[in-house]
């Protein structure tokens, strides 16, 4: 028995994802505009790859798509020439992009009309994660679809949380993850720029914070990246204007108060004009003026 | 050799420090106004407790001040009847309450004009940390007071930072640590708040951020409260008004924007305002109305 899954979006986690299915013996399709993704995934045992989907669609018995947005997941499977209207009925559609509750709905709409199934399923745990298979998907659905996608789950997933059958739940899920991602990075910032303002090494505090209640998983991991000088984008500012953007529009169309997370929405919004919007998101700490930062040390 | 310390101020950090001076061996004294905390120390094995430390402090080789801010911090020490004067000369005093670096620097002065030793060493790591003699300590001071406090600082806790030799250095580490602490409950109430808004529930919402990126200390501890609908206060709301005011006040010092922090000194303020001052810090989710959160279960 051959189970055929295509990851489109070979990004930090599509990548990741795409890998995994391979080995978990998936017979495995990758699709990026990016020639060199497309090599790297061939390389790592691909059963084929492309810049689209149209030569492999109607073997698939799933899809994962790990593209940026809900634009992107609409023009994929249902610009001209879409991936959609190719897909066997039956196959199995795993949305894992954080969109927002609306347009998860609205795509499921389009795909139940096609005769195809979907799990609204985005997935958290960042590239390292992504590499080694143990992503955490956060997945909305029917039961058929889950069982569908089973394979791909168990290749993808150490962690799958089942949040009811409801499309739209997984988005919001994840959603309200991303405030609290954002809102740390930015908090974080913030603290380790009031630490400079005040004379204290970046390194020290890094240290006592990481050993000590005020820690968080993105102050550990991306204050660090501060404390290096180093603005290598593993994940772009501008994911996380995205995604608090996300965050607010999921707000508003509840008619409910987010004092912190719409101030660490500006303050995304702010580095990103500065220049910074394709910098690492720890890069949101340069909107504070008046401080000096560690600089990075040639090696 | 004896060696004699007298813990003032015996709340969930200050009892816990006491008791694991008894526990290494240390004659260990006890100073608060409650009756039945002085009591709880004695039966652990202090050598005497009292309402105030007239009867010991010539005996005294180090004092830790364990009280809520820096008007009890100076009451104790400087009132009429106070405890500096009657320290032996050479005495060392761990001040250790959150208290702004410039009270900090004050009371040094003071100490020294009396012949004290003075380390400005605030501490971290909540209650369960305490009791076992596991506390993070952020200290600044002389190498001569870190000699003379050696024996409590190896009994009380399981990391000391030394930040260097300027007072108010620890003060200032410890503030904004605490304000990525106050940032990180009221980030997580925020974000429970709009899952109860948005149908998800939310010991769902607890489990899935705790095993991701999203993860906080704070929010990992403090919104398991907010799960069990148990607002018993460990730490009180009224405790972050104190210290997102002193993280506040830090920062108007240094003259240095706080776009999270000061969100969050408002959202504890209203929190306490609106009744729940001596609640839970996780409290701060009831400042959020239209949403129903889980009540106690009766057991």
């Amino acid at each position: 028995m051959t189970y055929s899954v295509a990851v489109v979006g070979l990004g930090a986690m599509g990548m990741g994802a795409a890998q995994s299915c391979v080995k978990a013996g998936l017979d495995t399709y990758g699709v990026d505009l990016d020639d060199k993704l497309l090599d790297k995934l061939k390389a790592a045992g691909a059963k084929g790859v492309a810049k689209n989907a149209n030569d492999f669609a109607d073997k698939l018995d799933a899809v994962v798509l790990l593209v940026v947005n809900a634009k992107q997941v609409n023009q994929v499977l249902f610009a001209d020439n879409g991936l959609a209207a190719k897909l066997k009925p039956g196959t199995a559609v795993m949305v894992s992009s954080t969109i927002s509750a609306q347009d998860s709905k609205e795509i499921s709409q389009k795909l139940t009309n096609l005769g195809l199934l979907m799990l609204d399923a985005p997935v958290s745990g960042g590239a390292a994660k992504a590499a080694v298979g143990e992503m955490t998907v956060m997945a909305a659905g029917s039961a058929e679809a889950f069982a569908k996608l089973k394979p791909v789950l168990d290749a993808v997933a150490s962690k799958v949380y089942n949040i009811g059958t409801e499309i739209g739940l997984g988005a919001t899920v994840k959603i309200i993850h991303q405030l609290l991602a954002g809102v740390h990075i930015a908090a974080g910032a913030e603290a380790m720029a009031l630490a400079a303002k005040a004379g204290i090494p970046l390194d020290l505090m890094y240290d006592v914070v990481t050993h000590a209640a005020g820690n968080s998983w993105m102050f550990e991991n991306r204050m660090k990246h501060v404390v290096d000088g180093d603005y290598t984008p593993l994940s772009m500012v501008d994911i996380f204007v995205k995604d608090l953007g996300l965050v607010n529009d999921t707000a508003k169309s509840l008619k409910f108060p987010l004092h912190l997370a719409s101030t660490a929405y500006s303050m995304f919004t702010e580095a990103s004009n500065a220049g910074y919007g394709k910098q690492d998101d720890s890069a949101v700490i340069k909107i504070f003026s008046g401080i000096e930062l560690p600089q990075k040390q040639e090696k």
